[in-house]
């Protein structure tokens, strides 16, 4: 279903960047650090490519590309677009997941130039099959920085949601596949969360 | 004043990460394409880190290091989770924001490790003198994300801050430096919206 746009490269790169602003409306699961409000997906892109630059050295693998992290992060959700976050711990949701998100990075991706919507769609198919270091690293780091935002408010969403222990440790191996080092650091800090009772151990 | 904070390195580097949340909790100018609110510094890093990959080609100087360029834009607007987001058009505003932003650099990066602080602070310092080709490419992109979105919701900032034509040609000279050829496209669109009223001459 490859859709084109008419227009000019200019148009079409132009009317990409004006397409992508909704992502700043698309919310998430994970609130603020001051509890205000959740955040969106825009927010938390550009969250987690501050994490790819600085985290790198924590990833398995050395000498990663975190170049190409950085642009895998930034473009990560650009399908939610049309297809909307889907909750980390959301059974139904992960069910439909997967044909909405192709089905959205068919139509957003090709608003681009065809070069460009080849190089966003490359990025994207790598950080969803996970079969690289980069896109291993990347993973580790999306699963991470809302485990930092519920450690730092007294689990205020897994709280809201019926997120248990047993839960987050089932859901996030990957950041133990990706970063080890930041893995062992964030299970002690999510037994701590159980023994404050920010966290039901089941 | 090189305040360091005590803790290790891991622990510095998710202090920071922390941190750095506030910056989505400050508002700028410029409103979302839907008009429903005004966009926060997270949100613009992000969508500027985009622009940057998306339109290197329009770059002044050929062969730019992107990779920089990205990390430049992800970090430019850190400093005002201090020193808080400053009006392209305020004159008054203008007069302090630098000794603002200084002060707010030598305590954000600091939280950092000495060698990632380093890092960041070389790249906010090149985005701010402006005498690279990644840094004059930058502040381009920077200037042009708030055009686009004026000139796509019939000058909603513009009309509300009472900017002129003039003032938009003016200040906005740094878009014709660094990517000449966006600036010929947008300089159009420019006249079309004083012709269309959203936008008053002078």
């Amino acid at each position: 279903m490859n859709t084109e746009p008419s227009g000019s490269r200019l148009e079409r790169q132009i009317e990409f960047i004006l397409e992508i602003d909704k992502l700043k409306q698309v919310f998430r699961q994970t609130y603020l650090l001051d509890r205000s409000r959740k955040e969106n997906d825009a927010e938390h892109s550009w969250h987690l490519a501050m994490l790819a630059i600085l985290f790198a050295e924590y990833a398995t693998e050395p000498d990663i590309d975190v170049q190409r992290v950085v642009k895998m992060v930034l473009i990560h959700d650009l399908v939610e677009i049309d297809a909307g976050d889907t909750f980390r711990y959301d059974e139904e949701g992960a069910k439909t997941k997967q044909k909405r998100e192709l089905a959205a990075a068919d139509r957003i991706f090709n608003i681009l130039p065809p070069d460009q919507a080849a190089e966003i769609r490359a990025l994207w198919d790598e950080f969803e099959a996970m079969d690289t270091p980069e896109s291993r690293y990347a993973a580790a780091i999306d699963r991470l920085q809302p485990l930092l935002h519920n450690l730092s408010t007294e689990g205020i969403t897994w709280r809201e949601q019926g997120v248990t222990a047993d839960m987050v440790l089932d859901k996030n191996s990957l950041v133990a596949a990706g970063t080890p080092q930041l893995w062992e650091y964030v299970k002690t800090l999510i037994h701590e969360a159980v023994e404050k009772g920010h966290l039901k151990a089941r």
